[in-house]
């Protein structure tokens, strides 16, 4: 028998214990012979749930058990479930996360650690869910140099931006919303101010590059700022809001950043939804190759756990060490050319050409409604954004001063994703 | 070292060479002992090409090396490609293949080949050229009980459909266009008609199903009868014409097809154009998973069958043999009720209301352009469409009589993919 132990019946938990009962069979018919739940490690009891009979509350009672193969590691935060991998490991089991924190923050030990047992360390639910992503670049695209990937990541983030222009709605209105609905935590910052996303980009930069990017060094902005009247301004222009986890390897170098992004109807990444995460990876062989599916929750991220399990059990030995494992990536800002969206106020509105005389020719200049005081009938708050030919941020930071001549004042600064 | 070699060195062979010569050393280091390109087998002397050194006539010189590890078949055709997959299984190698012929017609006893000796039969670019989509059904998404799976599998079909829109092209124009840039070939029956596509999508249902597909029974209609009306006449009523390869699984029966569909503008597929495929899996866990890519082509088709040497020389054994190894699928058509375009011409205009008596009154009436007998200034050819509502086939085959008293002749007959 192959036995399985789940740590953290919390949502993923609950979700994998799940799939391991329901598709038992399944699972047995592929490696003839019983594979299942063995063990459930929670702090709760679980008095009444499908786990109970499942329950301990000892790891010690897990790794002392020959039988366990695979210990899954379901528990959030990062000190005890990195505890509990690097333990597990040590004991001479599998192990499969699908903690994005542990990963960013320990991946390399953990995998040399497994390597150096003949075990296996897994983490396909640690980025994109549901969506194979992780065994797609580090195998089938790994004949490719990958030069470049851009990503929606964070399912919660999606949801509140798709969820802002659809319905009118401002960031606070979509957050409740948003939490309401299970999306967003009671403290939402890891989601809303991009550091998910920072850990999900810098893990899958470090496979595709072959150099471990530090989560800590991605700049990273979220998108607290962006109000609803920048979508309808970007939309104006034909373009959508989105948070874009992206990177690109250049020279050497890792360029990579968190940030909401105008992205121009027709690109691939435009038509990316609420919850729904994709991910576009630029290869020298393959070009673009997308992989789009649901980013979270419960099920999906189940399925991509027992994915590992079934990956594991099926090729239980490796041979192969991923390069970020001995090689430290060196990450930059990214200072290439590119458009930019600024939306400013002024008191009275300004002429499009003195707009255009400042940024240069190819500049677009959008207006919303002018906000008049209802008491004194007159213009007190005009809003107005352009999108600028392609700078680098020097040759943007010489430019923006103009705007005070002009009596503007800039309130959102954000990047167009050009190809 | 690890010895390849590689047996047809036409479009894909010579792509997978590239790559190997290229990626020498990221292969090598990633493996840590030399991964080097050591036999190129082809009937054409190779004399100026960069493949001229590794050059031989002989699969028997291949077999007998007890260095070389991996084989990649890359002939075309059947018979020849299949005997050589055999031959390498039973001479200890593992074989990698791009031909999905092969794996079409002789995947389960190749699989099984493959397992008695301990080695790996791959062939994730037979199907979706460079996207990864045999490796994801296989492992990452093998949790989910796949419950239906719809593609466009063919770049070439998807090129003209596309071309034929955009250009306001005929299908013999495009398809010369096609021949022309290399995406078509000389006799384009396997594209045009379907065939290609109806093997890639008894490769996938086999996986996702658990039970073998034999591409024979899938029923298969090509694109030769589409005309630049039809793409007109769709797109007024929000649609794109695609060819969709697609199956369903239920009550223990798969529900296959290849056939030009009407796909709703903003539906996964719609917006998958010129020669990218794209394949759609829903789950009973992820819902809906898309990958997106280059379905053929050198360079893509090369990166996935390098990947399918990076799986193996990683983890050279496996102890799974695939469900449809042993077990049949049971084929049968799709009954389920779908709308349907039905294209007709006639002398004269047809009344709308007559058409939504006919046809319900969810039926939307389209019209293009009348054309006129320049000599006798009398309307000779009305071509008109009509989508009706959801009906089974049976429920259709009622209903079409009905145009005759009216004047109409049913020119062509597309159902519409619905979710």
């Amino acid at each position: 028998m192959y036995k399985i132990a789940v740590c953290g019946c919390g949502v993923v938990g609950s979700g994998v214990c799940d799939a391991l009962i329901h598709q038992r069979e399944k699972l047995s018919r592929r490696f003839a012979q019983d594979v299942g739940l063995a063990y459930v490690l929670d702090i709760r009891d679980l008095k009444g749930t499908p786990y109970e009979e499942y329950k301990t509350d000892s790891l010690e009672t897990i790794l002392s058990d020959p039988e366990v193969q695979v210990v899954t590691i379901t528990i959030g935060g990062l000190d005890l479930a990195a505890d509990y991998c690097f333990k597990a490991l040590e004991a001479g089991k599998h192990v499969v996360t699908s903690n994005k924190a542990v990963v960013a923050a320990h991946g390399p030990e953990l995998e040399k650690l497994a390597f150096s047992k003949r075990r296996r360390f897994m983490y396909e639910a640690s980025v994109g869910g549901g969506i194979p992503i992780i065994r797609p670049l580090n195998i089938c695209l790994y004949a490719n140099d990958i030069t470049e990937i851009q990503g929606i990541l964070n399912g919660t983030t999606n949801y509140m931006l798709t969820g802002m222009f659809r319905r009118h709605a401002s960031f606070d209105e979509m957050l409740a919303r948003a939490q309401r609905k299970g999306y967003a935590e009671a403290d939402p910052t890891a989601d809303v101010d991009g550091y998910d996303a920072a850990r999900k980009i810098a893990i899958l930069s470090s496979i595709a590059y072959g150099g471990f990017v530090d989560y800590r060094e991605v700049p990273c902005r979220g998108i607290r700022k962006v109000l609803l009247c920048d979508h309808e301004l970007a939309d104006k222009a034909g373009f959508t809001i989105k948070l874009i986890a992206g990177s690109r390897f250049e020279d050497g170098c890792v360029y990579i950043s968190v940030e909401p992004k105008l992205v121009p109807r027709g690109h691939l990444l435009s038509d990316v939804n609420s919850v729904y995460n994709a991910i576009l990876t630029k290869g020298c062989y393959t070009g673009d190759t997308l992989f789009y599916g649901q980013g979270a929750g419960k099920e999906a991220t189940a399925s991509a756990v027992v994915g590992d399990i079934i990956e594991l059990l099926g090729t239980p030995s490796t041979v192969t060490l991923p390069e970020f494992v001995n090689k430290k990536a060196t990450v930059a800002p990214d200072n290439r050319p590119a458009r930019y969206y600024l939306r400013f106020t002024s008191l009275r509105p300004i002429r499009a050409g003195s707009l255009i005389d400042l940024f240069g020719d190819d500049t677009l200049c959008l207006y919303s409604k002018v906000e008049k005081d209802p008491w004194e009938d007159i213009d007190v708050d005009v809003t107005g954004a352009v999108i600028t030919p392609a700078f680098t941020p020097e040759e943007l930071a010489e430019k923006v001063p103009g705007l005070n001549p002009l009596g503007a004042t800039l309130r959102l600064t954000l990047k167009v994703l050009d190809d």
